[in-house]
């Protein structure tokens, strides 16, 4: 099976979650922390090089306070427990704004946690606008995040059919798999069942 | 039924159309000019204001010269047949190159047929790094296709899920949506099917 070295996270549907089982729109994003884990340790074992998570965006900050303080302190507590595991750490955002959490401040450098190893750069703040330095039609001078590498795989959960801003320049030729469940709800066999579809793609690079 | 205001057309399959008819390669293009036709007169119908349909990329002209000069026919025969029409087309892509057919430089400006209406962008020779002014890491100034707006759907034939370097900046909240039929293969069902599904989606732009 042709495994990936860059897969790219977007895990949807906190919030539709919270609401089926009853809860308010934010209850969804605890929930969020453990299935992150268990992906990391999955592609890991899988032996995946490199993966990069969608925490929150610029725009995801002007939702209501009681939603932004549950999706940014479940960002914190994802730190928490990866900092226990090996791993090398990169956070990109937008860290001159008061919405980006000041613990995360040391990882804007890659960090490395126990024994290191695989990538992973985690969106925190993040806008595709700053990434690219867009300003009234002028762009530049360098992208942001130009130590990410080409992601080859782009998972997506909750069953949009869209990048929502994810790193567009890494992004241009990834192929994008859906999973209609909500993020809280992973499963081992959505990532098994991603790389398998993923290994019968071709690999083009627009050629 | 919500009806997008900009439609992005990746007419991909082409080549595997042509192998599966017992045709080379370079036999499926001139077999997409009028299924791009038949989807222009639809869109119209349907209200829609801005369609961007992707010709070939500097990548696809590393292709055997067969292959090239097919596709490269198929864009200059497919403005001949758009110029007998109502629409205000722009070309979008790398001019300075012996690729970029001549013939097609005049419509490098937004240029009007007939009644005009429509804007209809096609992008020629286009190259996501050339539109973004990528160099070693440094992007800009400016987007070169600054004057085209936000796609609010990507509709891609011939399978693939992936954006495949189609105009990033303007990508970034798309839906995609895959029909799995070649290109060649087109039906006005498939367009029909694409809005009646883009109809039901949310639209947050990030938000």
């Amino acid at each position: 099976m042709r495994i990936p070295k860059h897969i790219g996270i977007i895990p949807d549907g906190n919030r539709r979650w919270a609401l089926a089982k009853g809860l308010g729109k934010e209850g969804g994003y605890n929930n969020g922390i453990l299935p992150g884990l268990d992906l990391y340790h999955i592609c890991r074992e899988l032996g995946i090089e490199e993966m990069t998570f969608y925490g929150f965006t610029v725009d995801n900050t002007k939702r209501p306070t009681i939603q932004r303080e549950a999706f940014s302190q479940a960002c914190v507590k994802a730190v928490e427990k990866l900092s226990k595991e090996d791993a090398e750490l990169l956070i990109l955002g937008k860290t001159s704004s008061a919405m980006f959490p000041d613990v995360l401040k040391p990882y804007t450098s890659r960090y490395r946690f126990g024994a290191g190893g695989m990538k992973i750069n985690f969106l925190v703040n993040y806008s595709w606008e700053w990434d690219l330095g867009l300003h009234e039609g002028v762009i530049g001078p360098t992208l942001k995040t130009s130590d990410v590498s080409r992601i080859d795989l782009v998972i997506r959960w909750g069953g949009r059919r869209r990048l929502s801003g994810f790193l567009p320049v890494q992004s241009v030729y990834s192929d994008l798999y859906v999973i209609d469940d909500y993020w809280p709800d992973f499963k081992p066999q959505h990532i098994y069942d991603a790389i398998e579809w993923y290994s019968k793609q071709d690999v083009t690079l627009g050629g």
